[in-house]
């Protein structure tokens, strides 16, 4: 499998973050999904994560590509029993991921294309869905490794990279959690690199 | 269950023609989510659509709604030999949505805060994924009623809705399908009203 990814695409780091835990055989190539107008025939929405099955059949978006690679380890990650709640704070970090990242091609807008209250509300958004989640901070920390938790932690640390790190005031067990769960392999292996853009 | 909706979003109407399809008991609430503060502590990201569960366990975002609606009726929509290539068809539809609704909002922007680029960009990656959904027409004529074709007519009327008819002429298969297929009972009940804005 050829997964193809950016940089520092929070969701492109999930995914490849999943395929390390689950031990899966996946050949990354690192592309500036900008000028890759080869990836438009594999998917026409030019998005990354692309995932490109041996077979050639083409997987996105991120999701489903997390799905497919947990459903290739055999459900270890979303286990059967996991339940609609799971699936809910999945959601609620990727909604963090992409309020981030909206708020980053906000801020690099040229001057005259700007809006300073499109960067407030996202800014606001970003902190209060961190605020839910510390809230359910008690189930992040007894859960372990799960796609969630994986999701919980790219947020957060997306957020560090293109944010701010004052989150963690408003939200000291989900930093105190991080600090542990953030040393697991698959994610030190796939932090953002500071030196690159977008 | 309670489901918050707007007048006009795709992924809104997606989530209550998945429900109605399935013929399940949900009751609908159309509020306006720029004012909708009270939605803040139900979902963080305040988005719509938003699902309350009779227990009151919240449910986001519609991806997650529309499975779990449709885990509830046994899995009708996504039965669980349909494989990983409906997914990534039914992602493909909801990455048309996005762009249509993301273009629609560059578009209200004030001037000195609009960018033609962004506005070019979606647009083109829009028509680039109606035709990349063309050429599985023969795929979409036969399924019938699944996620991928509820989310393919969803995404193409949202199409017309905020963008463009025009896109009738380099897609006319699925334009044929979508006049027999739009007339579903429960495409018909959500198509989203023309008076009402965002």
């Amino acid at each position: 499998m050829i997964l193809y990814n950016g940089p520092t695409s929070p969701f492109g780091r999930l995914a490849r973050a999943v395929a390390l835990e689950l031990d899966l055989s996946v050949q990354e190539r690192t592309i500036d999904v900008y000028t890759a107008e080869f990836l438009d025939a594999i998917n026409p929405l030019r998005q990354i994560p692309t995932l490109v099955l041996d077979d050639g059949a083409p997987v996105y978006d991120s999701r489903v590509i997390c799905r497919h690679f947990d459903a290739l380890a055999g459900r270890r990650l979303l286990p059967e029993a996991a339940g609609v709640d799971v699936e809910r704070r999945w959601s609620l970090a990727m909604g963090i991921m992409e309020a981030g990242l909206q708020r980053r091609m906000e801020t690099v807008r040229p001057d005259g294309e700007k809006s300073v209250a499109v960067i407030d509300k996202l800014a606001a958004r970003i902190r209060r869905a961190l605020g839910a989640l510390e809230k359910e901070a008690g189930i992040v920390e007894a859960v372990g490794v799960r796609m969630d938790t994986l999701a919980i932690a790219v947020a957060l640390e997306y957020t560090d990279f293109r944010f701010t790190r004052d989150w963690r005031n408003a939200c000291p067990r989900l930093a105190h959690w991080l600090e542990a769960f953030g040393q697991r392999p698959c994610l030190l292996a796939t932090r953002p690199r500071e030196t690159q853009t977008a």
